[in-house]
C-alpha cells in the first residue's frame, strides 16, 4: 500500500469520464481511498451511488471541505477523470494547487504530464510533494520487444476482451481472479491500463502510452515476469478497447504475442453502436462475429459475459440464454449472479492441460 | 528535395538488416542518393547487388573515402541499417564522426535517439550539422487522435498489406502507386514507417513509435490531410508487420480506422514460418484464412501480389494460377510481371463506385 488517497472527479463522478475513479472505489490495493473530491454528491456513499451498495468512501465538495471536516491530510490526490484527448484541464488547476500546498502528492493518468507544466512542478517542489504521471513512458532502455520467452509461460493465459470500450473488461477480471482464489485456483490479473495501476496491479504496463514497437514484448515480458515470481495457474489478461473498435483496435497483441490460450468476452447488451460513435452509425457487429474472428487468430472463446447495465433483468436472462444456445458456451452475468459460470469453464481448461 | 545523401551500411548491405537502404536505392524524392558506404561492395553499383540493374549509385569503402574521391560533401549521411532493437551501434561512432566534422548532417530511424548522445551533439554543434531522428516522437500536440472524419475523404482506399514483415509490402505499393499513374489514375501514398518518410512520402506516419493510443488518429489525419491537399482517385495505405505476426501483429488499425474499401496481400512465397521466428515454429497461417480474416474486419481483398524471391519462375507461376483458382482474385508477381492485374482490380473498384 502506497498510502491514503482522495479521488478528484470534479463534478463527474457519475458519468463515464469518472471511469477511472470508479475503478477506485471498486477497489484499490496501491491506494487506501479516503474520499470523493465531486461537488454533486456531498452526504452520500460513492459506493451507493455507483453500483448501490455501500464503499464506506464519503465525497467532499473540495479538497479545503476534506482538510477542514477530516483534520487528515491524505498522501495522494488521484485525478479520477479521464477526458477525451488526455489533456490536463486547467479550470482543475485551483484545486490541484490546493493540493500541492497541503504537501499532498499528485497522481494522474493524463496523456499531458503534470511534470511539464511549470506552475506545478514547482508548487510541489516548494511543498514537498511528488508529480506522479501515470501514462509517462518507460525509458527506452526499459522496454522490451517481444522475443518468444512466453513460451515458458505454461499457466494458462486467458485474455478478458471486450466486443466495445467501456463494458467492464477489467472488473469482469478482477471477479474472475477473485473467484478463481475462491476454488483454489491461484491468479494473477495482467493490467493494460493507468486504472490497473492505481488499483495496485503488479504485473502489466499502460498499453496507450506504449510505442506501437514495443506493445508485444512489454506485455511478453509483464507475463513472463508475473509467472517467474508467483507461477500462477490462470493469468487473466486485462482487455483493451475491441479488436473492431475504429477510434482504436486492440486485441490481437493479446492473442498472438500474449498467447492467449483462451478468451472470455464481455459484451454490452442493448448497446447498438460504439460507445462514442452513435452519430457515425458504427455499430458492434454480432457476437458470433467476434468469437469467429478470434477464433481466426487461433483461440477459442470459452465464455461470455454479459454487461447489463442498459437492459432490465429478464432481458439480460434471455440474452443469457440466447447466447447459450446460438455459441455452446457458458454465459455470465457478473454484477448480477457473479462469474460461476465461467470459473467451470476455466476448470475444463485446466484439467486438459 | 532535402538534398545531396550517402547511406551508410557498413558491411551490411547485402542483408536484410540494410532494409532502409534498400528503399533508398529503388528511390527517394527526398534525397539524392550518391553512394552507399559499405567496404564489402567497392567497384560496384548498389543497384545491380540489390537487384540485378544499375541505379547508378557506387560504393565506398568509407566516408573518408568518399570525400577523398569525389571531392565532394554531401548534404546527409542516412543511417542504412535497421538492427533489432533499434539501438545505435557504437562501432559506427567513429564514421559517423567523420561525417559530422565534415559538416555532413545525419539521419537515424533508429529507436535511440543521436540526440541524446552528447558526444554526437556536441560534434554536431561544433560543425553546424543537423542529428535527424526520424523515429522521434512528434510532441503531444501535434498528435491526433480518431475523429471520424476519414468519412470525409472519398479516395478509393487501399491497404497493402503482407502475411509476414518484409514481404515487400512498401514496394508493392511504390509500384502500384507508379501503374496507377501511367493508367491516368491519380494515386498517393500513405506511408507507416521511416523509410517511407526518408524516400520522401509526403503523406504519413512513422507506426511504431506512435503511442499506441494515437495511431488510429495520426493514420486519419494523414488520409484526411492528403485528401484535402491532392485529391487522389486512389490511396495506398503502406501495410506494417501482419495481422498475425506474434512479435508485433498489426493491420486492423488500416481496416477500421483507416476504412479500407479494399485490400492488397503480399505473400512470400517459400516462406513457412514468421520471419525470424523459424526456431519457435510459427507458421504463417495459409493464405486463404488471412483473406477470411480481413474480410471478418470488413474489407474484401482484391488482389494478391507474391514475393518471388526464395522460388524459382515454375514455382511462381505455379503458386500464381493455384491462388488465382482457389481465391478467385487477381494475383501479380511484380517483380518479375509488374501489378497490372492488381490495376485492372482497382479499376473495377473505381467504377463501381
Amino acid at each position: 500500500m502506497d498510502g491514503t488517497a482522495i479521488v478528484y472527479t470534479h463534478g463527474l463522478f457519475d458519468t463515464n469520464a469518472a471511469k477511472t475513479s470508479h475503478g477506485l472505489v471498486r477497489g484499490s490495493s496501491r491506494y487506501n481511498i479516503v474520499g470523493i473530491i465531486d461537488e454533486n454528491h456531498v452526504g452520500k456513499d460513492a459506493g451507493v451511488v455507483l453500483e448501490g451498495k455501500s464503499a464506506g468512501i464519503p465525497f467532499f465538495a473540495s479538497i479545503q471541505s476534506y482538510l477542514d471536516k477530516t483534520g487528515q491530510t491524505p498522501d495522494y490526490c488521484i485525478i479520477g477523470i479521464a477526458n477525451a484527448g488526455g489533456k490536463m484541464n486547467p479550470d482543475w488547476y485551483p484545486d490541484l494547487k490546493t493540493a500541492l500546498k497541503a504537501g499532498i502528492s499528485l497522481v494522474s493518468g493524463m496523456h499531458e504530464f503534470m511534470s511539464e507544466i511549470p506552475e506545478l512542478v514547482s508548487l510541489a517542489e516548494q511543498h514537498g510533494a511528488q508529480l506522479i504521471d501515470v501514462r509517462k513512458p518507460k525509458d527506452r532502455d526499459d522496454l522490451h520487444f517481444w522475443s518468444a520467452r512466453i513460451d515458458e509461460v505454461p499457466s494458462l493465459k486467458v485474455a478478458v476482451m471486450g466486443t466495445d470500450c467501456a463494458v467492464g473488461k477489467r472488473t469482469t477480471a478482477k471477479f474472475l481472479v477473485e473467484a478463481c482464489e475462491a476454488a483454489g485456483i491461484k491468479a494473477q490479473m495482467i493490467y493494460t491500463g493507468q486504472t490497473g495501476w492505481l488499483q495496485g496491479g503488479q504485473y502489466g504496463f499502460v498499453l496507450d502510452s506504449t510505442f506501437n514497437d514495443f506493445v508485444s514484448g512489454e506485455l511478453e515480458h509483464a507475463m513472463y515476469q508475473c509467472y517467474q515470481e508467483t507461477k500462477p495457474d490462470v493469468m487473466f489478461i486485462e482487455g483493451q478497447a475491441a479488436l473492431r473498435n475504429p477510434s482504436g483496435p486492440c486485441g490481437s497483441e493479446f492473442l498472438v504475442s500474449g498467447m492467449a490460450d483462451a478468451v472470455i468476452l464481455v459484451t454490452p447488451a442493448g448497446r447498438v453502436y460504439y460507445k462514442g460513435w452513435d452519430h457515425t452509425g458504427r455499430k458492434i457487429p454480432p457476437l458470433s462475429t467476434e468469437v469467429e474472428l478470434i477464433k481466426l487468430y487461433g483461440v477459442p472463446t470459452i465464455g461470455i459475459a454479459i454487461n447489463t447495465k442498459l437492459v432490465d433483468h429478464a432481458e439480460a436472462k434471455r440474452l443469457q440464454a440466447a447466447y447459450e444456445d446460438d455459441l455452446g458456451i457458458p454465459v455470465a452475468l457478473p454484477v448480477e449472479e457473479g462469474v460461476e459460470p465461467l470459473i467451470t469453464a476455466l476448470q475444463t481448461q485446466l484439467k486438459q492441460r
